[in-house]
């Protein structure tokens, strides 16, 4: 198959950062693209050949858009599965798989996944709806997770249960009560697959928390563990990708315990915010990877040049309308610091507006510089 | 001023590869671009808030587009010189200044500037047209280099002139002839330099020659020659820098003699394919960097994370027609490949169709994989 300068065409569903960042490895390639999302504002819609919107859950209109490509993939989970798995069955290539997605979309059929795959997860339990968990609520033991199944992202649809009444304002959906367990870490680790079967990890990455807040802060790599422990949580990944023989970027989420037990979180089949680094950092982007593996490339090398820290630019608290990034000017001016602003026009408390990448060949320097940026930069409204 | 996710608008006269890089930052930093050019086919038109198409030397089209936009560059000389200087007098910020390529667009002019400013470069006589020099042949010494001032590039408009009858060939037009100097080497250096006066060189690179071919096959980032020679080299790009005033980036090519005598051959005031490495290799891109300068902020980290060495990709000779890049696969195989496709439909002998960058942290193995991709990656036509 001939991929470049031809007559290929790529489609995305889901026009976000996330394709956004693919798509310009696309055009480094030059390889024709189609991407469908519902807003009319997406952060793609400049970078592609062809942009279509329309609602990524309804059947007619993804099953449509993916009669017109060679090959599809998604940047989001929330996408209607069956007509991806119509799509496939009628012979198209959909990467990552249906099949994986399926195992995926729903968090209780996920977990299910690895309890039975003996894959190490927390324990949890499955309800069916919120009445369902309440009427059991004396088997379960305080405090637990709340997840909600389907539909959550970035912390919506999680909640932690420290009494009875902290169910109260939850919706009535299908979720999971998952046992609550101290850890000292959050790992990641972005596992990358092509159909050929060639297979490649990123290095452990560790999320470091807000001591106060409790807010995910930093995404460090390589994360500052023992290496015994990144090789366990390096394996359990290898591990959890090929129980869901996935093609292209899988990334799985961790905790590492306060006894050095290595838990799997969650995993997301598509380029993830815990690999942002890797365009600054990396020998190969986790995107050119993404794109190498669902087109059947030989993968490039996930190895690192340098350290690299991730800050997620969020919406600041007070603040909805015309975005303005306050101080973007200052932080420029500081060693290996690169903004990526997403092209969002408006911001919203919380929201994801873009990431600033700190690049440097000593750790403990960009540590320090990612923490001046964090203090400095504030998005905010006009 | 706030460029940011804003209203703000960045010209660019020129919509080739140097574009279509260049705009890869600007979606970076979500600024909104306008693009100029002739063809409807140009690389940079899927990556542009706004397509324009026009000729880059006609007053009309060139000044309309420039009332448009808010800061005006260019990623090609050859542009209409009265337009901007118009619009730099109705108080656009043209970047680089009219001014500054007036005294580079015409090789008589850029030559005779080194001359007055003592900047060191090979003797040479300017002559109006062939007619003038013929008639003045008797006083030059063969060989010498005949170049037409104006409108050459990529190695058209420069001719090696052995014996009075290789001028036959050669058009009645604006021309130097200019002493041949033998040299080991030919360097360059990239100067970036922002309206505030902020001030950053690349490393030195070396353009890397075929033994017999004569043509530069690798650009080698960083050069290696002696630090000594690399300092001087440096210092006189510096000067060159200073003495242009430009603000954005300014790449000089230098000889290195075989006296170890730095003499400068010719600049350019855009992104150059001499800095195309830096994608991969460098803390911050040219692209970045060209960026940063026009837009008056702090100027990124020039220094390299890893070595870095840039093949071409030309046309094969006998190919015209379709392009297909043969063993591309193959290549993208190998640790710290990456190849950027220009996007260019159609191939033509010497066309320049893409560049491969090889990195590596040792600068041998780098050498030696690039010499590899050389000889199995073929641009060719189905």
């Amino acid at each position: 198959m001939n991929y470049f300068s031809s007559d290929f065409k790529l489609g995305i569903l889901g026009g976000g950062q996330l394709g956004k960042m693919l798509l310009f490895d696309t055009r480094k390639f030059d390889i024709q693209t189609y991407v469908l999302d519902p807003s009319d504002e997406a952060p793609s819609k400049i970078a592609c050949n062809k942009f279509f919107q329309g609602d990524l859950m309804d059947y007619e209109t993804v099953y449509n858009f993916g009669k017109q490509v060679d090959v599809l993939t998604f940047e989001i989970e929330l996408v209607n599965l069956e007509a991806l798995t119509q799509l496939e069955n009628e012979g198209l290539k959909v990467y990552p798989s249906p099949k994986t997605l399926k195992g995926i979309q729903n968090k209780g059929v996920q977990k299910q996944f690895y309890a039975e795959n003996n894959i190490p997860t927390a324990p949890f339990e499955r309800f069916e709806n919120l009445d369902n968990l309440k009427s059991k609520i004396n088997d379960l033991k305080l405090p637990f997770v709340w997840k909600c199944t389907e539909f959550g992202y970035d912390g919506n649809g999680v909640k932690v249960i420290r009494q009875v009444s902290d169910l109260d304002s939850l919706p009535n959906v299908e979720c999971i009560a998952e046992t609550m367990i101290p850890f000292k870490n959050e790992l990641a680790v972005i596992v990358c697959r092509n159909p050929s079967g060639e297979i490649k990890t990123y290095p452990v990455v560790e999320m470091e928390f807000h001591p106060e807040a409790n807010q995910v802060e930093y995404v460090i790599c390589p994360a500052r563990i023992d290496e015994k422990v990144a090789e366990k949580a390096r394996a359990i990944a290898l591990n959890v990708s090929e129980k869901f023989n996935h093609v292209g970027l899988l990334a799985v989420e961790m905790f590492q315990t306060n006894d050095d037990e290595i838990l799997v979180n969650e995993v997301a089949p598509r380029p993830h915010n815990s690999g942002h680094y890797s365009i600054e950092a990396s020998y190969t982007s986790q995107f050119e990877n993404h794109l190498r593996a669902i087109l059947d490339l030989p993968l490039g090398n996930t190895d690192s040049k340098v350290a690299g820290i991730m800050v997620n630019l969020v919406g600041a608290e007070g603040f909805s309308g015309d975005v303005v990034y306050e101080n973007i000017e200052t932080i420029l001016g500081w060693n290996g610091v690169t903004p990526h602003i997403y092209g969002k026009k408006q911001t919203r408390p919380f929201r994801k507006m873009g990431h600033v990448t700190i690049v440097n060949e000593d750790m403990a320097e960009a540590r320090r510089i990612a923490e001046e940026v964090k203090n400095t930069i504030r998005v905010i409204s006009n």
